[in-house]
């Protein structure tokens, strides 16, 4: 036998989602990539900002000697430095150089903190939808994860519903906001009764619950609002996240954990975490990027951008009658399948040459997800497709 | 507890080899760099060749819209073909692009070769001295390794020594050649040897035993000689390797995993491995690195300089009194301790500002390693500290 058993049965499970993206594909190649409407991917169409570019021609056009050596292998200190200052600045909280590790990206950051904490079949409660690759992340590091749904009204964290759900093997939460697939941005209120709770939880079980706070899409909050600094309000916290979002740097693979600096024991955590982002073979984030983002902290993309994409979005689906909640930042909707059957619906998308991802691909049956982060142009000349599958399902 | 109990162990247990390098640090501070003779790291002091920084320059003068986004978790294709293209001229094997996945560095192929094929409580063979990082990696994935002793005469595998190790839940070997920390470059009739005795105990035992072949160092052989092709002698063989020293670039994590075209099903081992690529979260290799090593292919750092450190050092330490094997490639030397205890030796050494790592770090005590990839000058102005070293323990 080829492959481990766990890792056929997954490639075997994951077959059918697999089928319906080389139908995309095909549909693309027969029709030309401006005639399909591809909301599949969280892959950016927008390029990196101005900065990001003239930066990289500076560092470039004069070398440092060693600048592509090993480092220590949580990162630059000058730029572990800078994004500390910037955590710093955004939450208020005293967070230093020795409290951050530069990663592979959010996806490095993810398995780091999961290897450091998880004991094999520790428990990891995952909120509903929920980006799939947490669960793979979890069972990498022999944990096992534990389902449960946000409110559907809202997708917020249901925090009665968490709490029911810990038992004395529960060693962590994963939450993500801006949340991919549902762009609920958590509010503080929920962060401030989520961080009590734990901390009632924490003193009763004698053990510590860690709050993986997976935060990728961070600066892409709408309508003015920011999204509510975790280590603010939740003591066990580490944040992980990567520039793929906003500077546009995903294929870069080049992103960060963060420790809350009241995190109980943090020196031994962040040298636990040094040692398994050794260990996992990552040994270091790439050093150009490095360098780059240390002198990047303060640019983003056009957050702008994605805002119009929503609102033109949401707008037009509302009006045709889908139901969906109104995300606060990052670049997906969620909306309920029209359909019982989510795969079903999505398949009849396909023949309005619209690409969409079944809710059941994120735990959620009976919804579909959209990723907007495509031109501008390509959302326009879906609008009359959209119009003719609502048609089609009754609408 | 913060950590996981695993994780907290294995930092426990390298707590010696830490003080030791923070005891070097520490004279590193007191007596200044050029004054301290530092043989303990595999991080090369050359510079990328001047073609790297000639392509970043073109790359980064012209950069092509989307060159920073996700591509497939295998990697671009331009890239994996180039990189077939070189192991096919090198081995006269008919490998293509599809045999290939871009990694970020041998770490990361070593981990992703290892998910894929290894179930709870497997054995991998790894031959002694090793790169101790080799048990970790094993561990990562539920595996369990087993050591075996190379040839001490010449460091070469000992075919029967693993014949005998070999039971019906071994599952891969590990092989690296040029070796670290001994130098040693295998034969090719050591590799035919171990391809008949492997095809022989797997039609014996019904199942695929794996020889991953860790080759970071390929490109560093000595003598006018070249490194062996492991796909030319192994069938079930696994090409893991990375652009760290051929293109002095370890802090950038580009690597690859090349399986050998007639492996047992290896469409499907690609598959289960791109997976494992994905969701271990290192997602792909880095973007930029990838575009600048598919046009670096037939380049290399000068590898005569790495010949002159040997030639210089091996003959100044017999000529000490030092007991070693001459190596073929890489840049270790891997000579016996003068006294018993590796560890008492390398503090010796470190009273003369030398630092070396004890042989027990690589599961051989009794030896120590030194890392001539350091700059001549600290090499020739290291020679007097040996000497006095050597009289020192009695040569």
């Amino acid at each position: 036998m080829t492959l481990s058993i766990k890792v056929r049965s997954a490639i075997e499970r994951s077959s059918w989602i697999r089928r319906m993206f080389e139908e995309g594909a095909a549909l693309t190649a027969e029709y030309g990539a401006e005639n399909v409407f591809d909301f599949t991917l969280g892959n950016p169409s927008v390029e990196p900002p101005a900065a990001f570019h003239r930066e990289l021609r500076r560092i470039v056009e004069q070398p440092d000697t060693g600048m592509h050596r090993y480092m220590n292998n949580a990162g630059y200190e000058e730029t572990r430095a800078a994004v500390a200052k910037r955590i710093a600045k955004n939450s208020g909280v005293p967070i230093n150089s020795s409290h951050i590790i530069m990663t592979c990206g959010a996806g490095g950051a993810l398995n780091v903190s999961l290897k450091t904490i998880l004991n094999p079949g520790e428990e990891v409660i995952i909120l509903t939808p929920f980006f799939v690759e947490y669960k793979f992340y979890v069972d990498n590091h022999g944990g096992v994860t534990t389902e449960v749904w946000t409110d559907p009204e809202t997708f917020q964290p249901d925090i009665d519903a968490i709490e029911s759900a810990i038992t004395s093997n529960t060693r962590a939460l994963i939450i993500n906001s801006p949340n991919n697939p549902t762009g609920a941005v958590y509010s503080a209120e929920t962060l401030e009764a989520l961080g009590q709770m734990l901390d009632r939880k924490q003193a009763e079980l004698g053990r510590e619950i860690y709050v993986i706070s997976d935060e990728p899409y961070a600066r892409l909050a709408f309508d003015g609002n920011s999204v509510p600094p975790v280590f603010k309000y939740i003591r066990n916290a580490i944040l992980v996240t990567s520039h793929s979002k906003d500077l546009a740097l995903p294929g870069e693979r080049i992103g960060y954990l963060a420790a809350n600096p009241a995190m109980d024991d943090v020196t031994l955590f962040i040298e636990g975490a040094v040692f398994c982002n050794r260990v996992l073979g990552f040994v270091n984030a790439p050093a150009l990027m490095q360098r780059l983002v240390a002198v990047l902290q303060g640019e983003s993309v056009d957050i702008g951008e994605y805002q119009k994409k929503r609102d033109l979005l949401y707008k037009h689906l509302t009006g045709l009658g889908f139901d969906m909640v109104k995300p606060g930042g990052g670049f997906y909707l969620f909306p309920k399948s029209p359909l019982t059957d989510d795969v079903e619906f999505v398949r009849l998308a396909q023949q309005h040459n619209i690409l969409l991802v079944p809710g059941s691909g994120f735990g959620a049956p009976g919804y579909f997800r959209i990723a907007y982060c495509i031109d501008m142009g390509i959302i326009e000349r879906s609008l009359p497709a959209w119009k003719k599958l609502a048609k089609d399902v009754g609408l």
